[in-house]
């Protein structure tokens, strides 16, 4: 449970609208969801860095386009955009920085399926240039 | 847990992109989250009806504005058109028969956070005009 993973998702056809596959318990077992929100980056902006004490992220991009990058315990960095187009839920677990960057002209949008409720707490925000990382 | 249930949600404004509630386990006990996905509809379309034998839905719309429409036990309909400017979480239990219609100019997209996962024979669907409803 305690692993940086990037799974890819599954995209169903239709024409009426596609079904865009997300969390599954029975490939998350160990995982009990306690709440399900959204996160929107506004055009441009990065929201960064976070890290949770306890809370493991599954993040989704259902709108936009959003780079996320995660600074690895070797104090390298993971950085995946992922949108439609990449499909992709990006599992991060707590202790761990990280942000996000939309990089589309409209706004991003993420699931975060976190087996965690919010408490203000629980998570630290450091400013942005406090771990150096070239985001353009 | 077998009601038909529409909650609003909260959303926390932040320059950067606000945070958008949804699901949280301390406020739905009895519910096993085992699967989140999303079900879009093109502009215009209508995915109607559909009917889960096990499964309840919980539905948030997350882009465009989506017209819920579900037909109650006596026969009568529960409409409600969710959006970010309506923002609300729809819970359909089992054995109800439900409807989608993006009514937005860009696609709608729904969240579906549900107690089962998909199966294909969990669900049954008939056409549209089976079920006399007024969509316009």
């Amino acid at each position: 449970m305690n692993e940086i993973k990037i799974k890819n998702l599954s995209i169903i056809s239709n024409n009426k609208g596609d079904i865009l596959k997300g969390f599954l318990k029975s490939e998350n077992k160990e995982f009990d969801v306690k709440e399900v929100y959204l996160s929107e980056i506004n055009p441009k902006e990065i929201k960064a860095w976070k890290m949770h004490k306890e809370m493991t992220s599954n993040l989704i991009a259902v709108k936009g386009e959003v780079k996320i990058v995660i600074q690895t315990i070797d104090k390298n960095f993971i950085s995946e955009i992922i949108s439609k187009k990449n499909y992709k839920m990006i599992t991060i677990p707590p202790n761990i920085w990280f942000g996000f960057q939309c990089i589309s002209d409209d706004s991003g949008l993420l699931i975060n399926i976190s087996n965690k409720e919010h408490e203000d707490l629980e998570s630290k925000d450091i400013e942005i240039d406090k771990i150096k990382f070239d985001w353009n």
